[in-house]
């Protein structure tokens, strides 16, 4: 019983029956975190900074004393000591006084505001002559500026890059909880695929799948093992399968591009679980089949490597970024197509582009072709109700 | 003696005194070469496809027999056998001929293309009735279609993601030669810098820098190093100089905020070696310093940890790919600017953005601010030649 689904079918279908694949936490320090995905919101406990800080070398004054002062009619200040890099300040700046501070340094009681070195004259001994008037909170970073106890400062979701290591250290946070490593359990199957490492005797063809597959659901934070390279076998491939799914939260079979072999692995999804697609209407990737087994994903993806590389990209990336709550992940950016493109009425359509100052020139090529992707900065997804695009047509492009 | 130089001056000091530190290479099996860089150019040996592959489920014919044929007059074959998949094909399809054959399948000799089964009927024992014509290599991806012998498939220099690996495994490449991974040697200075984790006594503040570089620098294909947090005494920061440049292939000197400090810095690299450039005129990243010692390149970047991450953004990453050969490593996007923004003339700015929609929101804010980084999604540069952005200004956006 063959069922096309829609890509936005499939979409639903994922997420109604798919989301529910359990995925673990654990606790790692900072510098394992890299790449992880947050399974807690990061909420501050803190100030930061914790105390009003010099953002520039002077001295720390009351404001008020500033005022009206100038080049030719100077504040005059009585310099009270000097607060040390990285001290507590237990001085405390009175009315006409200042203190002597460095950028990073601690605003002592009193003080609310910097005057720079430059605006002064200290050439008096104990006396320090302001030329230029500060505001309240002048070169300070007042106390919490940064971040404010109880703020929630990364939200569980959060893929952490670089950027979120700082302000993790900034907390004097040393671990984070973060999602398990979703477990991928990869499949190829053919009786013509033999594996990619040295020559290929007539007529097969080298196991790519297991490759860009694998490194592909590493690049989205997944744990991958491979299951080899099954010939089309009904009960080879049962075998395989039933172990992949034991041993992982989603199972990829690829290959069975021919008719027959799709069924057999939609058969054997459908005798040990259930399947909801078999078919989607996207170009490369028709024949995708989507099922579950004990509570695990599966997807039967084409034997084509470029097609099995996208439906991955399409559909199983959505599904991890579900699974690990990553709420935005898009790299959509907007260009203009150079060509024109037609495409089929009531099929989605992948096509790579090529990205210059000019625009996105479409990488046109059969789904069997693997050197366009590497050749490719992104690709456009031309929706199933439009006929293609018109060669100057502002259009989405998806960035690798 | 300051030398403060602008963006571009600091760039050619980077290219012409930096580029000869040494990276060596190595050999890494294909699973391991993710996120590595290329240190040869990979050329394929072979044909792929190597042979006239069928992309459909049909029978594979001589083109000319099904000329003119038609749903009221079918072309009339004689069915001769059939290819099983990842079989050589030792028939030869002769005139009014054809051949058995599934997706995937390896054409036999004499048939130059292929009828898919839906335009067939074979309902006739070993005769097969053709509703279609054909032209020459309809339905087939002919052999070195995708890559031929002698063609540079990836070049040095190219950071290998999951796309790549799938050209890699094609060609039955089993190990690439990659650049060693870049050694970066990473040092806090500062009186008020502590460890990140735990509690801060009064006046101190929490070493984000070595976090924050450490975790941009892996991300960029570097191994990294720290080498603790140095207090503000020339001869320790003299001793962890000495150390890191000894044992890694660039040095990142944080902190130093403080004019004094800064100056000290300076002091021992030019001790140790040359100082090129003491403060770039950007914002922020002012009191940057570039020199070499032993052939290594040392950078002392400001204290504050957005500004330290941006001069590492903006100049040390960009040594990286020099070193690695990494050509383009841009994924600027245009963007409207929702908001005006005044710029200092005559110095280069930094402005991180939030994309939507309607364009790019600047993030605006001190330059200790770190949560600032975690929101947003890329910055711009704004030129040291213009006074600021215009509302609604189309901008080059350089996503994280």
């Amino acid at each position: 019983m063959l069922k096309v689904v829609s890509s936005e079918e499939a979409f639903e279908i994922i997420s109604e029956n798919l989301t529910s694949v359990y995925v673990g936490t654990e606790r790692v320090s900072l510098g394992d975190s890299l790449g992880r995905v947050l399974s807690e919101d990061i909420i501050s406990r803190e100030n930061i900074p914790a105390f009003n800080r010099s953002t520039v070398d002077g001295y720390a004054v009351r404001a008020s004393d500033t005022y009206g002062c100038g080049e030719s009619i100077p504040a005059q200040l009585d310099i009270i000591g000097e607060i040390l890099m990285g001290e507590g300040a237990d001085l405390s700046v009175g009315d006409g006084q200042c203190v002597k501070i460095s950028t990073g340094g601690m605003l002592p009681e009193g003080a609310d505001s910097v005057v720079m070195v430059e605006h002064t004259d200290n050439s008096f001994d104990s006396l320090c002559l302001v030329y230029k008037a500060v505001s309240p909170f002048e070169n300070v970073t007042a106390k919490g500026d940064d971040i404010k106890p109880g703020a929630t400062v990364l939200r569980k979701g959060t893929r952490i890059t670089s950027r979120h290591t700082g302000i993790l250290a900034s907390l004097g946070i040393k671990e984070v909880s973060v999602f398990m490593k979703i477990r991928v359990g990869i499949i190829s199957t053919g009786d013509e695929i033999v594996p990619a490492e040295g020559e290929t005797p007539v007529g097969k063809v080298r196991d790519i799948n297991s490759h860009i597959l694998s490194a592909l659901m590493s690049e989205k934070g997944c744990k991958c093992t491979g299951y080899g390279i099954v010939k089309d076998i009904y009960d080879d491939i049962y075998d395989a399968v039933l172990r992949a799914v034991k041993e992982n939260d989603i199972v990829l079979i690829s290959g069975g591009s021919s008719a027959g072999t799709r069924d057999m692995t939609a058969g054997i999804i459908s005798s040990l679980g259930e399947t909801y697609a078999h078919g989607i209407a996207v170009k490369p990737g028709k024949p995708t089949i989507i099922g579950k087994i004990d509570g695990k994903a599966v997807f039967g993806l084409p034997g084509h490597p470029a097609a099995s590389y996208f439906v991955c990209l399409r559909f199983v990336v959505p599904l991890i970024n579900m699974l690990y709550g990553i709420k935005d992940n898009t790299r959509a950016v907007k260009s203009k197509i150079l060509r024109n493109i037609s495409s089929n009425h009531g099929r989605e359509e992948i096509v790579c582009v090529k990205l210059s100052d000019e625009g996105a020139e479409p990488v046109f090529g059969k789904s069997g072709i693997i050197s366009l992707l590497s050749e490719s900065d992104g690709y456009i997804i031309i929706d199933r109700n439009r006929e293609g695009l018109r060669c100057g047509e502002e259009t989405e492009i998806h960035l690798f």
